[in-house]
């Protein structure tokens, strides 16, 4: 009997929704080509997108290949941070020019079929929940995608439906906004800001052919990918998921957009990782031009999709501007949010998970952040709000009552 | 024809929820029994809570009725902040011990029939929004209650249905933790934050009768209303309404619990002012015993509502914590979400309404806020989604691309 | 202290939404003003509706007050069906004309403070669960308003969060419109179809000063409001809840709408009765000159609340359109209805609940029917999913494995 | 650069979630194995299910591959309906016994990258409208598959996310069920029923190796898959998408179960096809022993979804179980669905979408359908919601007054 699928239906196929960038996820990422670890206006694209047509961008993880699905962190001890991310592109917008607004559709993002796993890590500095109480420890979860469901031999009894997305999807800065940012984080570092990533060459990566000067500046100059900017980039928004719509600015002729880091789930809030993964997006991009002026945008703006989770049931915590050791800061956003997921990881250890665990799934899971208020000074209310369903035992507090319901629970590669 | 209902079922019906505590929304606070505008642990009791039974509570709006319907804010210039939040209470929780947690069901929250409206403030130093840059100026607007639905004459082509809940509910603290309070409070304001309200004995009031020298203390020790704190207190949960559950530490012998500053709506993040309205909230206490110690219990802890608003059409901005000027913060999480409310302002204007009153509907309209990503120094990002189906004209982008769509509106009261 | 309300504010409140009707819920219905029983095109009006405002309208439970709040069902055995629903008006729409279409908008449906308390009925003949070889007894439980949730004493561990909708609301046929009720409705009857009620005098109420010749005449030929028409009427949508809106057909200049049969909740399907109950609707009624035309409007037409239940969770059982003997029924709905329900009874009965326990569960809780499959001839399939949350255990089916779990459950006044 | 995966990496993933069935949706389904198209106990498995653990089963489309992608409805015309459904399987289940049943997890179904499309078709004859009155004419529309999206270029200015789902899942009869429904089927047809499949040689397949005898004997007993029954089959329930989990009778030891008939997408109520499909099914098999019993399971049960739609703003239309000539049936459920769905045609066709267009929305969009009202004989109501958010314009009632709303719009494949 045959098997191969026809030739010209699968010709027609590829050509409906064409795929501008192949990877391999098994290969490491410094090998491969239209990849790149910097933002810098001068990466030369490396396809065009076809307007208001569906296509696809296959992408790395984050780590560009570094972690293995096995049952050691010793990947994660070797891990070179400074080539984060991975992204694939940049794409020419044909037509885009400084001023203009892409507006993008996030169609679908998944797993490679060759690869149906994903992974999140701890480790002292990487989060933000880095506090001199509290010692985070370097922990590896492998987390293990069966269709659209994820759970995690590291982290049992907890199994949920993800809400893929790229954690990078962004535009490239024109050189003044490139300086801006450059000069900007250099000033926070130098007033004391801890783990601020500075342009740095080692890490610094571009899969086209380019002129050695060329490289060399872009490797020189090129943003670190970490922090979300303006311009989209890591802003790594869980909601942005298949169904969802994301509007961005336009820097330079033709946008230069480059997607990435695509993530299986993630905690609003990402303390961490989020459940990282390589994976191939569809997207579909327009042009709304002159749109930065008519919709007034400074930064990424997007609409919700109705294909989102439904998990509605939450237990929330929630964190106030004081610092653990009784310090009441003026509004400190980072402090209320660290003391909403600290109270959660306490009443998750109750069940018997270990303090790392209990961090993977605030990072991971699908967690519902809240800025609650802001007015009330000097205390600052964020909450984090942990659906009820995602665990195979009851977590409501009536659970605790009465004598504590202890697991013997194993946990992630350390 | 009879008219009357009959006595006894009439008496049935009250002792089937009793009123703990009656008030006259038409009267000024500083006039009526039973409300209190400090927290301190010697305010007296005024009844006994009925463990695991459903109760009413009576409240005036937070102000203690200085505000009128009407459209001129000459009420708001004269308003004394001082006497901020007008509560009922303090409830007997009979049993309740230091160390346990109340357990509190929310069954509900709803204006008077006799005051079927509500308002919103703005003005400089009263909110989140405040910023060298962006002028705040002093405005009301009044919200008319149409069933579940409201809207409001100075901020026209809007309407919503409520989401009421209490911005207000907290147990009394030790004099311990009432004196780490005032000290950490004192410490930052020494430090040069502003509009951290510290004790005063302006606008001090509790309605008990009480022995001179104690009403003294209370007025002088007692701890302003305006911040949330462990206790719960002014933590303006939105997601509090009817049929959500929430959970706050016991800190004295019979945990003294308090409830005020009714709200028919709010935004998440509530920059400025809720809907503030007077009203009746039905509330059913249980005991936890020793459960801040079993459940980890730091800060209140909550469970949402089944019966939530399903507002998930939403455009939603990003705010990163880059300030106006272009200064770089670290994770600061008060100017991330002051740009994302600036951003989702001035994408309202470009529809006609006035800065004041976009600024009103990111505090009073059910927008959903969301930490978005903590972990990518130095930039924290937070979001803020506008519900599409609140407006009567159709916000999203392609509805300013090709050509403004100004409208004239009116403005709220100034 | 003063207590009263000052007479002037509550003017205002007052006429800022108007009460058309008050009635009496502790007295019989037949006792009172502005109540009828039938639908007849000549019933006077008894107010006028203001077009584009709210208006509150108080209304019976559908029986007129002949059930009580006690453990015995002896007021069920001699309930007067006949006089079933006592509906409040009608009213008048100015400007209303045959052709148009009213566009009413339901703001707030809820019971009176003074009756906190509703009632569902099961008895032989009254519900769609009738079959021969499935015995229905008489009873009657009780259910306890708590703000917005209720509970019964008689249908224990069970609890839920209500969606208040008004189970009749209609207009006024026309003589023609009328006719043709009478007629296809007997012809049914006379084909075999039982329990169809046709038009009688025992039980037909007008409150309205009337002469006798047209009193006589519309308790003649009144329609019996049981079955749901064109108009509306007696459509039991559980959905029509606070937030929603209805699109009704005009038949008579004025329209002649009534509202009444509230209802605290309701299972979509409503097997039996409801949560009935007595209480205020506050509606908004809009006009759509020529409607009928322009929507190609035959039957009500809704849309959705932003606030209905969220209640996703569920537990579903599918009916198909063969009977319980085994015999095939082409395209059956109701005997497809009916095995998804006798499942559903079955299934609850294995934790311990009586079969009338179970079947009123069906039909006052929020469950959810769906329609599944038409065109799979000759098989129609019909879904009812369960709430997983409205229970204090587990329901799943993994908590019948392994040893039943029966509870002792006390059973519903019989 | 090397672009192949690594072997062994590529092995560890297909045995993570190994594949029991390949096909070739671009070939006849009557040349392929592993599929059959009737129910019959005698079919032999084709594979074992590796319990409690994820695989996958490709899947024709129901038809087999009749239909081809283009603008031709000729292809409908001669379609072998006789050859319903080209199901995968049947998969023995280990352990399985008469008396158990299978919890089914469905983990994802997705289309074949290879085929990024489905169709829906119309036919008289063919699905649930057929009305003396209406005529049904034959036509065909592609819907394009973009990621999680689809839209047809046959019905415009619609697009929205789809539920893929199983069309059909069912354990195999034993010997006496399929007695049962022979018998019982045929006694409906003898009665004047339309439309009921019986067995008939023509179109029967069995892509086993067998032998003659066997061959035959299935052929002519082997139910046919049309109807949805007791072991499941074409039950056509779309809100078992991905996330959802059905609950199986099983019948013969082994279970033998099958999966096929996949859908993009599909209306409650499914009144002709839905976006028909072919692709993957992931899934995992649990066992319930002697569940029939302890669950009291007669037909399907399923659990909803956290990933289901949240299309919750809709237009809803009604209809009762009175014909269109004015004949009132008793409690017709069909009659009463038909009624609902003729009230949105003739409301979609205001803005200028044909019949047949705007049928197919009501069989392939996400329509959400309900059972209403079944007690008030001889009334059975049944509501139909179309979701706002799925058109590229305004549908509700206010876009229709003043002045219709006609659009050009193109149609569907004749």
């Amino acid at each position: 009997m045959p098997t191969a699928i026809r030739p010209k239906d699968l010709k027609a196929a590829q050509d409906a929704v064409p795929t501008l960038v192949r990877v391999n996820p098994y290969l490491p990422g410094y090998t491969q080509k239209d990849i790149h670890t910097r933002w810098h206006p001068d990466i030369p694209c490396v396809a065009d997108v076809p307007l208001g047509q569906a296509f696809r961008v296959e992408c790395l993880d984050y780590s560009g290949g570094q972690v293995v699905n096995d049952d050691c962190a010793d990947d994660i001890l070797d891990l070179d941070h400074d080539s984060d991310h991975h992204l694939s592109g940049p794409f020419f917008v044909p037509g885009a020019q400084p001023g203009d607004v892409l507006e993008i559709d996030v169609l679908e993002i998944r797993p490679f079929d060759s690869q149906p796993w994903g992974y999140c890590v701890t480790a002292p500095g990487l989060g933000s929940l880095d506090h001199p109480d509290v010692e985070t420890r370097i922990t590896k979860s492998i987390w293990d995608f069966r269709g659209c469901e994820t759970s995690s031999r590291h982290v049992p009894h907890v199994s949920f439906h993800g809400r893929p997305h790229p954690g990078v999807i962004g535009t490239a800065p024109s050189p003044e906004l490139l300086a801006q940012w450059t000069e900007r984080e250099a000033d926070v570092a130098r007033r004391g800001a801890k783990g601020v990533c500075q342009p740095v060459v080692n890490g610094a990566y571009v899969g086209q052919d380019l002129e050695p000067g060329l490289r060399d500046r872009i490797y020189r100059e090129g943003a670190r990918t970490s922090p979300g900017r303006e311009h989209g980039g890591n802003i790594d928004i869980g909601a942005l998921t298949n169904g969802a719509k994301i509007y961005l600015p336009v820097y330079v002729p033709g946008a230069k957009l480059s997607v990435g880091d695509l993530h299986f789930c993630e905690a609003d809030g990402e303390p961490t990782t989020a459940i990282e993964m390589a994976g191939i997006a569809t997207l579909r991009v327009n042009l709304i031009p002159g749109g930065i002026s008519s919709l007034s945008l400074r930064t990424p703006m997007y609409q919700t999709s109705p294909a989102d989770l439904r998990y509605n049931d939450q237990l929330v915590f929630t964190g106030l501007s004081v610092d653990l050791d009784g310090t009441q800061t003026e509004s400190g956003g980072l402090v209320a949010y660290r003391n909403a997921a600290f109270s959660a990881i306490d009443y998750l250890m109750e069940f018997g998970y270990t303090r790392e665990q209990a961090y993977i799934l605030l990072s991971v899971a699908p967690v519902e952040t809240k800025v609650v208020a802001t007015a009330n000074r000097p205390n600052f209310v964020i909450s984090l709000g942990i659906p009820l369903a995602i665990f195979d035992f009851d977590i409501r507090p009536s659970a605790l009552c009465g004598g504590r319901r202890r697991r013997e629970i194993t946990g992630p590669a350390v």
